[in-house]
């Protein structure tokens, strides 16, 4: 047998978490930041060079028809992939630490291991934590670049997946050259981006993530409405509603600021140990 | 004329800021971490010892009865007064940065400069910057103190002032001794802190700044809404809802988690000059 | 009632630190890193100006007759007294958490509170946490200074106090004018120096706090050995063998390195909390 | 002459040291954070992830049976061979410094070059420096995982090898299959890990790095007594006494917390230089 | 004997350093970063909060009329008065260490001790190390103050005194009533600045400092030709060329950029010892 | 279309950056720690593992001669080509922001883009940004290595390129075998490397850079004077003077400490973003 050794893997992964309601964000940050950040560096500082959290701002009115998630969103950035050896990692000194309390907040089934791929959300149930791994540099700029001098920065990130039985190649037509093209043409848009999901690891059943940037949430408010009129719904898809995806099964997001709530690796020193 | 020598006096300061909605929020954390901390530092690092943000946990349903303030909470501790001179800070080289924007989010007056005392907030209209001077360390505690590893915790920040004309003894015999103590006989509440707002430097009218623990924004529903029955609007009061002060005016809170978003002084390295 | 303002105080404080023997480390240093370095800068940040721990070195052979502790010196820089207010401080909303484990492993007897001023070591038996308040700056330096380019340091550091109805002055011209001078005429003596121990706040029954420094303990042996052969036993002594204290209960010490194993309020960056 | 490039190798790698005996501690630590951490810092910080030194833990009773040393054990994460070009290595600007003192203290003898991969330690003789190559991940798990929260860690870390002319796969299968699972079945053993050691580079002569962990060194001391009745000395092996390696030669050990005494990479901001 | 405890004194200090010329600068920065700056820390971190060096921007073509060095600029905040107990600190474990180099490179006369008050400086010799406390807060603001967003600040720091037996009244006039508004009168002055050098401690023979800021040396240039013909030579000044004050002698100078190059306590963390 | 995944290819980086004169110091010192410094590290910290600026040393007397550069070096180090996919870096959100004020600092041709590759510096008018991509290792040296221990250290940082139509191998055989011996045998120089630029990325015109140390200014600029004497202008070269390369069109360089003014990726925390 030889020694296994990670394959150069560079890779970024957004990680979206939700709770039941706001109550949980005492006891969730509580999680966060007394044990999980801790657990996470010890575990792979050695391989990965970025790891910050964004707090998810306030959902606004039309949120929830575009299954926003209301925790936090975790960005990494990996140089290899940590479930290549397997489906969870291996190798390791110490596992991570998730209280019961932990599970309930964020309505884990029981008996399933954390983080399974096959969890479906559901808008009145579960949003199960939605984990991708993305290229390194976005694959498609519809609008930008931006610099941090222009003003202030309201990230609409979502991932979506086409339905099973849609034809990803017709379906991908209508995303990039009818919806992100259509959003940019308003001028409240101030910058668009979007990368396909890794299939290696694939950890949730998302295909693509993007992010339109706007400069506050009535901006984007009144983008939808206006996309939402301008877009009609292309034959593939089963749901009405505009953006024509089952909202929290088929379609997740969450509002960002530009800057990470903390930038975890440099900020934090606490009980870091060896793996 | 002798040279100025600051006096030692050591004291917290709690500063809740207001923003119009939450659609505000990118551009109010672009003007903090762009602009303000930095200007901060630069200007007081030499006798403040912690400055801390907290950010505004999410309004749940009864908080603007209670005057809820939604951007963040910060503190500070000085060893000196920086008001100690004059109404602004003298003897700098630089002074602070209020960009228009950041201006017309917090709904400025023009022509009064920032942070005036004497402003009045209302509940429909402006929310003006609460700014209080308090001791080192609490001067009651009626229910605690509480460890680290208890549990969450949802911290309860308010500040109240008693209407003209009140006298101040009666009142606050019954804030200490019938309010207070009537949230600490529930279970749900885990501390309750109280200090009197101190007149040197005086930057808002408040009378006493107060905290009330639970572990989540639920026990605070059922909490005020249990006590409310319990606690009778006292004589002296004009207000008659519960808690029986007027919200955003003599009567302001926030809601809090444990610990800051971030710990300035500790965390933060930008274009930190000389001052 | 006027606000309680901290008076300017400042000081130095030692803290010696003994588990019941070597096996109980990795417990003690559990507590140390994971709960109670967390617990202590959240308290005392804003008045504390340095928190740093030393690791105890090994015990070399002779180290016992000596009182000497095993584990830690804990070396804060206050600008106030902790507690100025009562016994243990007051108005602060988290307090420390002490496990039961801890509390084992220091051997703190139950239903007395931590840290009692009153608690009497044994050489055999407790050997109660020592902590000394002591001015900012050296009182004595019977020789001196040093600079880090000169070589390494092995710093003996011990307090002592006299037994009850010595004469202090008496008692105190021997200490000063016989037994350091004698320790200074070694050649391998690089550096020695003592101050009172304060009264205000007093927190253990030791008079005063020295260190004298060599550049290993294989010099301390024969130091020890040579000045035990020139000073003889005062008149004021009880004990019979040098250095005519009764170790663990009126000398007790510590062998340290010069650089702290953790400079706490420069490394530490954990749960830390508001107060 | 194609330029050089350093090859993909993600390791992980433990460097053992130990010092004549503990009286040489402050000489030794002096040369560690006076001038070594810069040194190596400023070498290798654009290849390491993680440069960690843990503070060897006294020896208990029977430590030097398993031939235990008693400096540090330090742990570095590398992205490339350090040792690809020659066996020093090449193409630096700086070289680090090694006092006399340093030479003297860790017995190198002269003219041979540091850290040479063929001396040979021996019980009473020389501990030279164990500097071990390993995977990213740990290969063989054979109880464990263990959470930060489940308690105090006491990791026996150890090195062997087998003597020459043993046949490798017979003696592997005594130390996989019998002595590891040995020490599973004590309820005192909280976690074994083991791995091989890389050949490219390859710094010492052991063919594997293990560690068994306890809560403390009670626990060790009475688990290696248990174990040592319940396992015979196998065929192949030359030394009679449990473990059946010879000590300091064939098998080398040091015990360690779980958390590093200094995290350098994170913590050490002193003389870093270019390369 | 009572203990000695410091005062209350928070002030500004600023120390100017010369070297013999720009070849000096390898050797000079490498004590300041390899020896200084630990041994400072290590000093007084307990009292000093913020220690911060400047390095001196080359000097334009006038720039040694105005008795410029040409090295650093150090910045410390003190809580108390370093020198309170003696003329060099007092009851210190570890002196500074000044190599001969360095002494060489500071052309310090032997057998004065380091910073003496009553050297000379000259145009063509010695330029002392120029020490000065000031209130922690500018006593005279001429002009401005600027905000960090308002341009690029090339600040010209210049202290100077009065020749013996001038009247200081009538001196301060002409410096406050006609030299300072005669800079400020020019459109490329940005801000100025001025305080009185504190007398305890006092260890240097200058009266004031002052700072006068532009965009950049060219305006600064101009500045001073302009000024020169507007502000006529003073009856009790003997010195011929504008200024008026004989440089190196009764002026000294540096030009600044708003930014240290470094903010030591935040940056540094090296081999630093208890004290 | 596969996801583009950046090849592994680990480098160093040279950065060399003129301003018009000294006058433009703050301006451009303003536009790196303002905004430079953030910007870089957002776009790049996931694959940059040291990031450092050394402030150019003053120009001694001949340094124009050899094309030396008075701002700023820049030092990366990189596991990716940040070329990779095109020019200019493609798939970030945020683009750095250059003012116009840098632009003319320095001399940026408008319409051209930032840094290309074939602008041609001159004596009297612009001086490119030189930005070469390095092997991690140096690949020739000539003299050397040196211990951070050995003393000051003035380092010459040149890079030059053949002009076109002169033979490669012959002229790198002068370089290699004849220019840089002379140089060693110099006492006064401590240290000489070299190594060739790299193709992929290939930012600039230049072949090769090189460092050659001495100890201050005075022993380089007698070094040239006697290496000038020493060494003839080769067959090859159009350019009369010594080192017989046209300055800052074929010769560039800049004079360096060891120490970065500024290790960026450790130092600096201020409003960094995802990328």
């Amino acid at each position: 047998m030889q020694p296994y050794e990670p394959k150069w893997q560079p890779m970024r992964s957004v990680l979206m978490v939700s709770v039941r309601d706001d109550s949980d964000l005492p006891a969730a940050y509580r999680w966060l930041y007394k044990h999980h950040v801790s657990d996470s560096i010890s575990q792979f500082a050695p391989y990965v060079t970025k790891y910050a959290t964004y707090r998810a701002l306030p959902l606004s009115k039309s949120a929830e028809h575009f299954g926003t998630y209301n925790f936090i969103m975790t960005e990494h950035y990996w140089l290899i992939d940590p479930f290549s050896q397997s489906d969870v990692p291996q190798g390791l000194a110490f596992c991570e630490h998730f209280s019961d309390e932990y599970l309930a907040i964020t309505r884990q089934p029981t008996g399933m291991g954390l983080r399974p791929t096959k969890w479906t959300g559901t808008k009145e149930g579960f949003h199960p934590t939605a984990f991708m791994f993305l290229p390194m540099f976005w694959e498609n700029q519809f609008k930008g670049p931006r610099s941090i001098e222009d003003g202030p920065n309201y990230r609409w990130q979502f991932a979506h997946t086409y339905p099973d039985n849609v034809e990803k190649d017709v379906a991908e037509q209508w995303f990039l050259n009818e919806l992100m093209p259509a959003f940019c043409e308003l001028p409240q848009v101030t910058q668009a981006l979007s990368s396909r999901v890794l299939n290696n690891p694939r950890k949730s059943p998302f295909y693509r993530l993007s992010e339109i940037w706007f400069e506050n949430s009535l901006e984007w408010e009144e983008a939808v409405k206006t996309v939402a009129s301008w877009v009609k719904k292309p034959a593939w898809a089963s749901y009405d509603e505009f953006p024509y995806f089952e909202p929290y099964k088929d379609f997740v997001g969450v509002f960002l600021l530009d800057r990470p709530e903390s930038d975890h690796l440099k900020q934090f020193s606490g009980y870091v140990t060896t793996r």
